[in-house]
């Protein structure tokens, strides 16, 4: 065999002149080299958004697939629709309602993982300078399509209770003020990421009818909302407004993420487009993922496997909890998840997430600074702790660690002052493409 | 269970005056309602471009992947990196080999299909109003994408032996004329999609010496290269050029559709923007589908695989030729492909692909008008037929309806003249988005 030598890598990029404009909001993240460190064995990542997939039946999981390729492998490894496999698009409907969303498999669109929707929405909907309002934080991958379309983010706070309505009020007025109108409001309303909060019941129909008023559609993403710890699934925002929501689901965290299969739903003339869009994109989505998932949910204990997951995840979540309230210094403070995969954590005053994660990873343990999650790279006062991956044990190891390095940046803060703590020069953005890892 | 009635398909879209401008170039194709009717069983489909995968080895396939699922399931559905599996990466610079192409892994970016690959070029190049080169004809799927990102197509005439190096160089110079420099020529030099023919030898380097002088990308699509009927594989324009062609290639055609893996091969700086762009759009390629593949070429007499597929598409091929050599009426003409899976059938004088289509439906055949495979609407005196899906005896009886088809329009050319079977207000552009049947 003998591999080719890679020719240098130092070389000039004789394309620089030729690329398109849009290219400038692809940024590569400076804490991937970071990360390349960060998955060594002896790191404890709480980093990554992998879900814990030992929790799977991997021997029926085999055998299902095994029967799918024996009995029909012809139509499973051949090309199938640009909408996606139509009993497959009936089974989402049956999930969804789950959350209270009565839909039509019409108006299902099955994508390469929700973030190929979000990639599509965002193709017909913004043209370069459009508005397009986010929570602050918001989903590092959303916010990287948003840029690569040269959107304009505006990002609205968020308290315990979710987005704040008069916060997301004044931010539409602000935009009007300009001549503008958000295309649409990108919302993670159940189990945040990076936030690690949820959209209170009362606020939903508040929120709903800010945007119906301004004309604004919702993009509503929802990986998590079956991945709650304590009650039943959340209704979410498309079942009260299946006219003026984008509903985004995946099986990603429900099943697995290998198989790269999501949905959009959305109102009939959207989905026309949409359907367009994603023809023109990929074809057409794996026809082998989408059988292997629709026969895994024809014929396993698909909602059995959610609860495994819940009971996984609580139990990490409250070692993450506790491990937090026993080890932070004073000064720190974070959110309770009530479901999916983060807690979005606050550094005591004069710390900065991003200037520490260096110092944090030679300490061997990684999170995602704050500033990942903000199209202005600001937010670096917080950080986003993953607890779906690492054992209970290791979680604990890793918050240990990380309260080690708050408390020498806290002395090193006491001894020489601010401006040894923060990066010089800090005027890079903060969002640039997701590597897998930070899904 | 019982669905959700479908709301009314007749309301009006709500968003109208919200898509971005890109959309405009996102039209349904007006022959998708026809093929609905051309997928039933009656019609001999001489249309799609869907490889015959009861030539694989399914049980093989079978044991295969229940085995990958048993020994790394939980990493075949984890999540994985944005350039695609390490180790597929470098089985693809062994098959690539096979066309005189000495590449490193690291050059290499796995994709959704071929398909996606072609749309995260365009992507990273493309502003709107930018020029493509493209052959006369080319492949509708490549034509979608140019249009969704607003690039101006100029084609180049082709003749037996591809790509004619005197127009091409003709088309360099009006575009320079104007001001402008395309960006890149899209090329499919093998077994070309629709229209059945190869580059010659002797043209490849003068192709490129054209490209290079004018400071043009060529972008080379290959997806038929193993599929050659007579020869070993052709050389690749990117085996003399790793600076100056991007390379496409697809395990859809040479083992099957329904994994969606394809790739690209870049210079240094392109395939880095590469991959920024495929995380954007997806975050990471299906793992399933990669370690499938991998897994298949480790395991599998893959190169006798593609050998089972070469011998029967050319007996598919044969038998088409000598069907249309019998059936055909004088003033027909067509190409003889030595290999992939198309041949490009030029009409009597007079007769049109596009408007006789309702009637060979009406006749139990189907094929695709020559006017989807033009940017600009041209190209209805020709038709492209397939011949990889149907068997013999279905082509031989396809060809007899079609070559009916053609008697009958030339008898009602001849009595009531050319107006009765031109469509009246012929001005829509051809390209439209590919739905899969037209891979």
């Amino acid at each position: 065999m003998g591999t080719v030598p890679r020719r240098s890598g130092m070389r000039l990029d004789a394309f620089l002149d030729r690329y398109a404009v849009r290219t400038r909001g692809m940024t590569a993240s400076e804490i991937r080299a970071l990360f390349a460190v960060a998955s060594r064995p002896e790191v404890v990542s709480l980093a990554g958004g992998m879900p814990y997939l030992n929790a799977l039946p991997l021997d029926a999981v085999g055998s299902v697939i095994a029967k799918l390729i024996r009995e029909r492998g012809a139509v499973a490894m051949q090309y199938g629709s640009g909408q996606g496999d139509p009993t497959l698009r009936e089974q989402i409907c049956e999930v969804m309602r789950l959350e209270g969303i009565a839909a039509h498999p019409d108006d299902v669109v099955i994508t390469v993982g929700s973030q190929h929707a979000l990639d599509l929405i965002t193709r017909i909907f913004i043209d370069p300078g459009d508005v397009v309002i986010a929570e602050a934080p918001s989903y590092v991958g959303a916010l990287s399509v948003f840029a690569s379309y040269q959107a304009e983010v505006v990002h609205v706070s968020m308290d315990d209770c979710g987005i704040v309505p008069e916060q997301l009020s004044d931010a539409i007025k602000a935009i009007s003020l300009v001549g503008k109108r958000a295309k649409f409001l990108y919302t993670v309303p159940n189990f945040h990421n990076p936030a690690g909060i949820s959209l209170s019941v009362l606020r939903r129909q508040e929120v709903l009818e800010i945007c119906q008023r301004a004309g604004i559609l919702v993009l509503e993403d929802n990986p998590y909302g079956l991945l709650g710890f304590d009650a039943d699934p959340i209704r979410v925002l498309r079942a009260d407004d299946p006219e003026g929501v984008i509903y985004l689901g995946s099986f990603s965290k429900t099943f697995a993420p290998g198989f790269r299969v999501g949905w959009a739903v959305a109102p009939h003339g959207v989905q026309k487009k949409l359907v367009l869009a994603a023809e023109a994109s990929v074809l057409c989505p794996p026809m082998f993922s989408q059988l292997a998932i629709s026969t895994y949910l024809a014929s396993q204990p698909w909602q059995v496997q959610i609860k495994t997951y819940r009971e996984l995840y609580r139990e990490r979540r409250n070692t993450m909890l506790t491990a937090l309230g026993e080890k932070m210094p004073s000064g720190a403070t974070w959110t309770k998840p009530g479901g999916g995969f983060y807690v979005w954590l606050t550094l005591p005053a004069g710390l900065d997430a991003k200037a520490m994660l260096p110092r944090a990873v030679a300490a061997r343990v990684a999170y995602v600074p704050g500033n990942a999650f903000f199209a202005n790279g600001s937010g670096s006062s917080s950080l986003r702790l993953s607890y779906c991956y690492p054992p209970p044990d290791r979680i604990r190891e890793g918050v240990r660690r990380l309260a080690a390095v708050l408390e020498e940046e806290q002395e090193l803060l006491a001894t020489f002052g601010p401006g040894e703590l923060r990066p010089t020069g800090n005027n890079s953005s903060g969002a640039s493409t997701p590597f897998p890892d930070l899904a």
